[in-house]
Order: structure tokens, then C-alpha cells, then sequence
């Protein structure tokens, strides 16, 4: 078994992912104030937006007000998602507010279609103008393959047309491809495979891992791909959002989570998992209601030796 | 990356460390229906009772009549957990209605000594007399060791010492040794050099990994044992027991959780899936609150193209 590498980089992208799931719309200060704090904990990438129609996802309405609002240090890159050229546009209104702009498709042909009524090849053909316009830009410009591991409606996705995908991105000027896990469709065996394949595939491409937590085995995927290789990973902090299905599922993986079995194993993130903990603890609050990360209840390991522990036979 | 094993067997804990746990009583009739559809889900091994001090766990204080009122098919191998002499004792009385026994002691002194007020020597000196009288029944002997990967009082418990009382069980008539991860420390790289050395140290005896979910990494940590060829299993139905430590916490992985993650790997447990999830709806409707197993939400994942999938963007 080969060592697993020393250092990883995590997105958070709960103020994104996570707030575009939420039922109740949550308000710009709140937004603000998480992804302040977020930006405190040492995660350095997160996305806070996404330039989409307000009638279609009212939640992401106030993307330019949170935007101008948030105050982060120098060192965090902030992404926005943008869906199309119009997108692309209304972002690069407020273009020195952000440094990296997500654009997207989905491996499957089925899921493309009822996600933006275009075919795939519809879509990377607009995604590959945009793609040069972000470079032009001077941004950075990361493209993500939803269900990258398997469609709701197709079943099997294979794994050499959704690399032949990410080639096409990175041939545009994606210089980050993230595969996700749209529905929860991913397994450990699978994973290592597909990030072996993905990782030499794409050299000089960062190739970064998006899973959710549909049926347990988000963390299982996600030390799978680590252990072939993968050093970059999404997660939403809280298990925020990601794609709740079936109905009343977990999505996105916690980032606490992510973040506490990496530490534990002895792979440096760079975060301060109690500031992050603190941070889910926060969106409880706003959201008033019980989130799903198992950190946000546990708590960190303590290894340290104590004579009053919790405990139990 | 050597190949997977391609079966591996289950044992169900649910309805001793799982109704142990449970706040409430569960009646007496309530533990007999959910063993017995437990038992037609394909599942071989279950642990149903121990033989402990109702005034200590007056949860499973009904054991003798539960083990006499099953019916489980005769393939359905049944366990009994006795924490000494006087439970042997017991649980001999009713020596024909099951056909393993399970002992234990902590791999960490102080969690012992927490636990059952001895020292592991003395703990060991009791379980090689029970032991050999085990064996002298013609029952299958399996040992259990608590708190095998870290200790919440001492902090890190050394590999090689919680293998060397694996050896003293072996020795004195243990076939099976099962690894438990009582209050959640152990990482999925720990677990890969755990397994690793247990399995050489330990030939012919049969290894069990026993992980908990309690900082959401116990699907991996079960990945990361079976990657170096461990093939026995126990998991709670419905996420059931464990160590709800810290208080809140979710203790056992799930068995529908871990099920659903071999099955998508090519790995066969001879269970039905499908069943096993709704052993753990049952269960949920006697204990009248929303369990925190993800399958039991998400269901088994559907390859099949489908034009009607739920999905989201």
C-alpha cells in the first residue's frame, strides 16, 4: 500500500451547495457572518455563489450582496458558479470580488437534459467559450462533472466518457476538474479506481473530489481516493446540502468530518477543526434546526490521557 | 492495490448492543419479532443476549425468555455475551438455544477497570476458565476487546499489546476475536496496519472488525480492514447501540449502511439488502423515533435507467 499523501486541500462549499438546499431563505447578514467565520478556520477555498436565475434558485438571489458584504483574508479564494454566459456576465460585474469561477455539466446525457434542458454537447461547446472568457479574465477557472460515478436516470456512466469530458474542459482552460457524486451513486472500489484513471489522465490538472453521503459511505469514497492520489476535496460544512435525495437524505460529506479523519490519519488540511465545528454550530443556530455532521456532536478526538472521559461498557 | 475479498459474513448486534443502549425498554415480544425478521434477511450470525446483572442492564434482563421464544431458521448462527463465571453459569441453563458465546475484556486498563472493576489480568484469568469451559460444551468461543484502537481515559493503546491479549484469548480457545472500536478513535489507516498485523499474528483465528460511526468514519474504517483481507464484520441494524459517547453521539455503523457499501463493491454478504432495511424501519416504528442509519432513508441505490429517478441539479 503506497503512503498517503502528506497535505490535502479542502472547498468548503456549504455557503454555496449547502445554502441552495436549504427550504428557508437565509438571510444575507447570516450568509455574511458564516462565511466570515469560515474564511477564520484555515480553510482557504471556499465558493460563496453561484450567478444563477433568482426564479429558479431564490435561495442564491443575494450572490452580489454577499459578495461585497464578506470580509476574508488575502490568502482565501473564493469561487463562484456560474451556468452559462449570462452568468459569467452578471459575475464579472463584481469581478474583483472573487478568484475562481466554477462552470458545469453532467456526465449524463439524461441528467443534463433535466438539469439545463441542453444536450452535453450543447452545453461544453457554451462551457468552452465561457471557460476561455474566465481565463481571459485572469481567473481561475474549475470545471465539475456532476454524476461523474453514476445518473438516477441512466444508471452506469462510463468512466472514459466522463474523463473524455474533463479532457475537453482542461483543453478550454479548466485548470481544476471536480467529479461529483450527485445522487450518492459512489463506492470505495470504484472511486480508487476512477481517481487512478482520472489522475492520469489529466496531468497538471487538479483533480478534486466531490461526494456525498447518501448512504453512509461519503468518507469511505473519500480516504479511497486519497489513498490513489486525490489531494483536493469538496465538503460543506454541517453536511449541508449536496443533492437531498431520495427525499430526506444527507448530501454533501461534513467538512468537520472530512477534516477529522484526515487529521487523524496525519494528513495536514491546514484547518482548525474546532473553528470549523464552532462555524457548523453556527448555521445550526441560524437554521434552527438539528444538522446531520457527526463532529458537531462528537466533537474532536481527544487523545489526550484524562481520568474523567465519557466513556461507556 | 490487491483485490477485494469477494464474501464476507455479518454478524447483526443489534439486539444486545443495540437494545442495551435503548433508554426505554423494549418489549419483550418487540425483541422476538425484530430478531426473528432479522433472522430471515440472510443474515447468519446475530447476537441476541447477554447474561448480565439486570440491575446493571435491566434492558436485556429478559434474555432467557427472548432466546426461548425465538424461531430463527437452523443455518442462523445465535451469540449470547457473558461477562463472567455466574453469567456462563446462567446462560448454560438455556444451553440449547444458542451455539456461540461471546467474552470480553478492554485492550486499556483504565476502561477495565471502568467497566468491570478488575484489572485485565484478572478479567484474562477469569476468561481462560470460561473460556475452556465454553469449549467444553462444544459452543463456539469468541472474544471481544474493547477499546482496541485508543482508550478515552488513557488516549492511545499499543498495537502490539491489544494483540497480545488477542493471543492469551486464542490460547486459551478464542476461534474469533473481534476488535472493538468502543468510543469511535479508530482511522482508516490505523485500521489498514491494525488488520495488517492481526491477521498475521493471528492465523486461523478468525479476525472481526467492530467499528463505531461516531465521527461518521466507521463505513471507512470498515473499507480500510477489508482492503487488507479482513472478512468478518458486526454492524446494528437501524444504527442501533454502541457507545453513544459523547452523549448524543451515533455509536455502531449501520448494517443496511455497511450492506449497501459491500454490495456495491462486488462483495457478497448473502444478506438482502432490502429486508435488513426494513428489520430497521420495524425497529424504528417499536422505538418510535427516526433512527440515524442513511440507508434506511435512501434506500438500496438503483441502477436501473429509470425516466422517473428523483435527482436534483
Amino acid at each position: 500500500m503506497n503512503a498517503l499523501p502528506a497535505h490535502v486541500d479542502i472547498r468548503e462549499v456549504g455557503p454555496r451547495d449547502g445554502f441552495q438546499n436549504e427550504p428557508e431563505t437565509i438571510s444575507t447578514a447570516a450568509k455574511i457572518d458564516l462565511i466570515n467565520r469560515l474564511a477564520r478556520t484555515g480553510l482557504r477555498r471556499i465558493e460563496v455563489a453561484s450567478f444563477v436565475r433568482p426564479d429558479v434558485i431564490p435561495q442564491l438571489s443575494d450572490g452580489v450582496e454577499v459578495l461585497q458584504g464578506i470580509d476574508v483574508p488575502d490568502d482565501v479564494s473564493l469561487m463562484v458558479l456560474v451556468p452559462n454566459s449570462k452568468g459569467l456576465d452578471n459575475a464579472l460585474r463584481i469581478r474583483e470580488t472573487f478568484s475562481e469561477v466554477a462552470i458545469f455539466v453532467s456526465a449524463s446525457e439524461t441528467h443534463n437534459k433535466r438539469n439545463v434542458n441542453r444536450t452535453i454537447a450543447e452545453s461544453m461547446a457554451d462551457n468552452e467559450i465561457i471557460a476561455k472568457r474566465i481565463v481571459a479574465e485572469d481567473l481561475r477557472c474549475a470545471a465539475v462533472i456532476a454524476t461523474s460515478y453514476g445518473c438516477p436516470f441512466e444508471g452506469t456512466v462510463p468512466l472514459r466518457h466522463t474523463l473524455d469530458i474533463a479532457e475537453q474542459f482542461a483543453a478550454a482552460g479548466a485548470v481544476e476538474i471536480g467529479f461529483g457524486d450527485t445522487t450518492g451513486m459512489a463506492n470505495p472500489a470504484y472511486v480508487g479506481e476512477f481517481f487512478t484513471a482520472a489522475l492520469e489522465r489529466l496531468p497538471g490538472v487538479e483533480v478534486t473530489a466531490h461526494f456525498h453521503n447518501t448512504r453512509g459511505q461519503g468518507l469511505a469514497n473519500a480516504y479511497a481516493a486519497l489513498q490513489v492520489g486525490c489531494t483536493s476535496f469538496e465538503s460543506s460544512f454541517g453536511e449541508l446540502g449536496g443533492c437531498p435525495v431520495p427525499a430526506g437524505s444527507t448530501g454533501n460529506i461534513a467538512s468537520e468530518d472530512l477534516i477529522s479523519m484526515f487529521h487523524e490519519m496525519g494528513v495536514a488540511t491546514g484547518v482548525d477543526l474546532d473553528a470549523v465545528i464552532d462555524a457548523a454550530r453556527a448555521a445550526q443556530t441560524v437554521l434552527g434546526r438539528k444538522l446531520t455532521s457527526h463532529s458537531i456532536i462528537a466533537g474532536p478526538i481527544d487523545w489526550s490521557p484524562t481520568a474523567d472521559a465519557p466513556s461507556c461498557r
